[in-house]
């Protein structure tokens, strides 16, 4: 991507507002725009790096569950039908917003903060024998939660991304077997996404939902909102809401701040009993499904990585989901620049080209504040060294390598 | 794509209240799950034909705009400030939909239908010098519409997918070049999408934004909501609503029936004197910013394509939107379809494996529903002849060939 064509330009200054490491970065960096707190658009730089994080959740889900993409209008009916339209304290819904508007229709529809209510009549419709199941559903889509206050950037949205999952069984052994599926491969997921080693499955409490635990993926943030205690003997891990009494005075245990990445619940015949959503078994009975539902929020984990791999000059993105692998800085504006954009680009690799007139000074900062993983430098002195000049943001010095080797080293 | 793991199955009869053929065979087919009227979730097969759309249209927007992704939730003062709060007569708001929620917060938020409110403020932050101009940002997001009743399946929504494109110009000249270069752009995505030999431009009113015309894309189709007047002497062709007088009894004009698929508008100044978006012009004068818009609804388009491509047996995808390009029919039950679906997968060829425990007629018939391309049938007969029986969707004919040359087949 060619910088003066993006429409957009890094600021000089962090925005006044921001409490929170990934907001302050992300704004200044240009990656999000900030319409009103908890609710952000994604700038062409974010949206890359959002995307490639969807795309790493999408082609692990892609083993376990069908992709589907459900609406974020919903019946009020579904949400009554559970007991939920009353009880959940962060629901919107959507009216007509005028009166010509509400002389067109005065419906009110639920404005899906989650999709429980929307997939289980839609499993329901097609699954009725035991022999359909177990099936699986997952989308990434958008979702609304009427938060009074939102002030922690991307950790806490109004208008929000999330990946969620949904499975169907014939039993409760049926549903904890894919549930430990699932367990890895959320693992799998973090993995990739550069949070691996730091990131735990940890004990939580089930809600509503069931009397057993559910699972919270939760990843090692100083700047984390939860609490976490690690039992260092059985490896156990609690969120302080479920921890073990005398936890906080017990040496075996550790406890650190972490932030949630993603969480698991086993939702047991809850949802399918208020969709009456039975199934024939082998001996013609009608049974009551189990349910499970799996939640990675795309845009949350992007703001979780920047508050975990930043220093004082800005964002340090894991390789995978950089929004470009190099950041091409032209101090020379010369046919040289062009000439590696072209090759780069066409051999495959994402190239930011700092095209812009604006002084070495600021061009290195922006390079900084960005983050890709690999700063390449056009110069005079390296057009005289015959070669271009390599740095990555990980490292404090650069080099200078020869053109013809420059594949060899972004490859590496 | 393994059927028997999809979660989805096409339905023996057609949905009773489907009032357009688009409606009737998607549902049938199992592409979409009817919520409420003008509101579908995408099912598996549904899904990869939007995707595949979408993408299409992404690869050519990337040529002459940037990519982002705005919010649907809009400050309602940003309304307010074009006068469109009280004028848009198909405007949600999402309020708190309860007493909880309400305690929590009871800001209100426009749902929005289109974008222009959102993203002159942000074009506005980042672009004030003509330096930076011209710019375009797109986005593929959610749109809602308070439509009172919505009765063509994809083709008019109150829940549904918009790509759109707003461009920022110093002048009424550039803005005009940039609209001759977007128009292009547009023939070459309806081309791409299989629409290009029936598509065309079209004169329609300027609405609100201009006295000139705008443009529409209109695809010729028999089930058409327009009305088009061609002119086959000039070949200008005009909506009914502003066809000169006396088109209708002029032997020079054709008219029939299309489907609008796209459309494009001249917005002047309206939106940038709204936000006072102003730019420092070359003398260091302060000027309005000249606006454009411009609109593809991919899930519009994919109604109006099986509007256009279906028999009496079902959907005639066009090969670059079809869910999968081989449909496979698998008769025995046996190894050979396994080795043929791993093969052809492997090669990259993208193939939806009926797996099902049915008869032949009902896997052909659901075969043909569906539509992909290319229909494989491996079966007894077929395996004593040492191959497997092909047939185009679009074709009457089959025939065997051998495995060895089933990739060329395809691939031809």
């Amino acid at each position: 991507m060619i910088m003066t064509k993006m429409g957009i330009k890094p600021e000089k200054l962090a925005p006044k507002d921001a409490e929170s490491i990934n907001h302050r970065l992300l704004v200044q960096g240009g990656f999000i725009f900030q319409e009103m707190a908890g609710v952000y658009t994604f700038l062409p730089l974010g949206l890359k790096v959002l995307s490639k994080i969807e795309n790493i959740i999408r082609k692990h889900m892609d083993k376990i569950g069908s992709e589907i993409l459900m609406t974020s209008l919903c019946p009020t009916e579904n949400w009554k039908r559970t007991g939920r339209y009353d009880s959940v304290d962060i629901l919107f819904k959507a009216i007509a917003a005028n009166k010509m508007s509400e002389e067109k229709s005065s419906a009110e529809y639920v404005l899906s903060p989650t999709h429980e209510e929307m997939v289980t009549p839609i499993a329901q419709k097609y699954n009725t024998s035991y022999k359909d199941l177990p099936v699986a559903f997952y989308q990434i889509q958008t979702k609304f939660r009427n938060e009074p206050r939102a002030k922690s950037g991307l950790l806490r949205g109004r208008e929000f991304r999330m990946k969620d999952l949904y499975s169907f069984h014939t039993s409760e052994e049926s549903l904890k077997e894919f549930y430990e599926e699932a367990k890895k491969v959320y693992l799998d997921i973090f993995n990739e996404l550069g949070l691996g080693e730091d990131t735990l499955v940890t004990l939580a409490s089930g809600g509503d939902f069931t009397k057993d635990y559910s699972h919270e993926f939760q990843t090692r943030c100083a700047t984390g909102e939860d609490t976490i205690y690690l039992n260092n003997e059985t490896g156990v891990a609690y969120n302080k809401e479920v921890m073990p009494e005398g936890a906080d005075k017990d040496a075996n245990y550790e406890s650190f701040n972490a932030c949630e990445v993603g969480n698991i619940f086993p939702l047991g015949t809850k949802f399918s009993k208020a969709f009456d959503y039975t199934f024939t078994d082998k001996d013609g009975e009608q049974k009551l499904i189990w349910m499970g539902s799996y939640g990675i929020g795309p845009s949350r984990v992007m703001g979780v990585i920047v508050e975990k791999f930043f220093d004082e000059r800005g964002i340090i993105w894991p390789e995978n989901i950089a929004p470009f692998r190099v950041h091409l800085v032209d101090l020379k504006q010369s046919e040289k620049a062009k000439q590696i954009y072209d090759n780069l680009t066409n051999n495959g690799v994402e190239v930011l080209w700092d095209d812009r007139e604006a002084t070495p000074g600021e061009k290195f900062a922006d390079a900084d504040l960005i983050g890709c993983p690999i700063r390449l430098v056009v110069s005079e002195r390296s057009i005289q060294a015959g070669g271009v000049e390599v740095k990555r943001r990980k490292e404090k010095e650069s080099e200078v390598i020869a053109i013809e080797n420059l594949l060899d080293f972004i490859n590496r």
